[in-house]
């Protein structure tokens, strides 16, 4: 196996977030599922863009978020999404390629335009996301290159676009040439209604062994293995796979890999302003150590405290310097 | 006269602004005017964003956002300003109107693209302005309803949108239809390069009586009077202006009307994040106290008030609850 000259390559979404804070009763009165990500179609989207606030523009999608706090960290990324031929496909493409991060997914020149995410981020800093995935959900198979994705330490794959079918097909080819060049498989499972409607599959992959790091907060958790006891739960599928992080809000964060279990708090900080990010940003730090050797609990405190650097302002990118707040761990 | 239902309507520049820190030596390079205004060409904003880091979008146009800080404050407020039929456009018009703004001028369906700022913001806060007029050049007087016009009790015009020929001929039908109805005028400076362009034709607007209240920061006062003896350029404009308001960054701004002068100091910010907007944000908070017929102190006050609100955080529009921090001066 050759030394690979990319640390991670992700393949996600490329959505630019549009948020705004909310009053609680707005999330009731349109029916949305606080703190979740639903899947909204064009007239939904605009009848809930009509109901908020006024909002900021700033590019997001949950792999593409994590990369960009592994390009801060100094990790060499590249990213593999599908933007439409327009003015906010333009936004995505500058801002991941400002971050330090290869981008050559090729706009789509039709309809439907680049996927947005309408965030409404309540007073506790709680966001609720209704996604228009737009044209997100036609990564083709053929953008992928495989010889590319052979060349990255680790592929990294979002399950929020595990729903739409062309972009779930390139997934899975890229997790055959990552295995096939010996690489390893990072999966987040986003969302535990992606599990509701994937779970059965995901669970097949994690058997199958083509997944070998595995992302998931504790309700996800939960969704995956059946059960609400999170011992339980940890014990059941960390020993299906070489590496299970999941984090647990402001609870912290555990690992266990290869038998062994750490566990880290979760960053104190001033004041939650926007939790969008958050498991993004874990994931970035997270690996971040992994990529770079470093021991489990290493690998748990850089996530925690990239995850506090996003919380602490608007927006899923990082915007303070990661560097510097992770050179504790670092060294 | 009928008593007016609108507080404040104004004519502008409809512009998403573009924003991101930026190092110093990157203005050096890229020869732009710190502080400054400057407009560009389609090739210029290209390579400027090229450069520019991760960014955000966040609506602006200095009259524009005057008018988010009015509504904030409680006024009724319309604007009118020309946005292309794209998305950048689509973004303007939701954040103005989700605002509680009136916004009625319709879209341009031809190029060029809605306008946007790029904002390169330096680590003390001060912003240098990239303006990519687009659309909004294209303000033909036709857009204009002078009888919503005669119906506000203040018609506030921007300084900035005098360079291109429609709207200042429909900026000039205005001031027509606005004293015609014995309403006032007020006018932004906007900027000294603005004044270098147009001062002849600005101080013959206002000998002829059609300015009323002119807002100016003290290098535009210094630009229009051709002194930099501060005092002496106030003495000489003062006496040709129902109201000139002044201001001077951390020192303050000073005011004159009808003989009477007032003075306020800057508010006192735990930090300045970003400049943009803090003239536009004193102008709201100046006007508010206007048209409600508070003394003159008491304008300078809500202005500094709205002023330090909007350096205190990213974007020109305001954030917090401005008629929280304005309530020991309106009761």
């Amino acid at each position: 196996m050759t030394e690979a000259s990319i640390d991670v390559i992700a393949i996600g979404n490329a959505i630019v977030d549009v948020m705004a804070p909310c009053e609680e009763a707005l999330i009731e009165e349109l029916g949305m599922t606080r703190g979740g990500m639903t899947l909204v179609d064009t007239a939904r989207a605009e009848l809930l863009y009509d109901r908020m606030g006024p909002a900021r523009e700033i590019s997001g999608g949950s792999a593409a978020n994590t990369l960009a706090g592994l390009a801060a960290l100094g990790a060499k990324c590249a990213f593999i999404g599908q933007v439409a031929e327009d003015q906010l496909g333009a936004v995505f493409a500058h801002d991941i390629r400002a971050a330090g991060i290869a981008f050559d997914t090729a706009p789509r020149a039709a309809e439907p335009p680049t996927a947005r995410c309408l965030i409404f981020v309540s007073a506790d800093g709680q966001r609720t996301m209704n996604t228009f995935l737009g044209a997100s959900q036609f990564l083709p198979a053929a953008a992928l290159d495989l010889s590319v994705i052979a060349d990255a330490k680790v592929l990294y794959l979002e399950g929020y676009l595990w729903d739409p079918e062309e972009p779930r097909a390139a997934m899975r080819s890229a997790i055959e040439a990552a295995h096939g060049a010996g690489r390893k498989v990072a999966f987040t499972l986003s969302d535990a209604f992606v599990i509701d409607r994937h779970g059965a599959e995901f669970r097949s992959m994690i058997e199958a062994g083509q997944i070998d790091i595995l992302f998931a907060n504790e309700h996800e958790l939960a969704a995956l293995t059946g059960t609400d006891d999170f011992e339980h739960g940890l014990a059941a599928l960390a020993p299906k796979l070489a590496v299970l992080a999941v984090t647990r809000g402001e609870h912290g964060a555990v690992a266990i890999a290869g038998g062994e279990r750490a566990e880290v708090p979760a960053e104190p900080i001033a004041k939650v302003v926007d939790t969008t990010g958050a498991g993004d940003l874990f994931a970035a730090g997270f690996l971040f150590g992994h990529v770079r050797g470093q021991p489990l609990s290493d690998c748990l405190r850089l996530g925690a405290i990239c995850a506090g650097e996003v919380i602490s302002h608007y927006g899923a990118r990082p915007e303070a310097d990661l560097k510097a707040l992770t050179a504790p761990v670092t060294g």
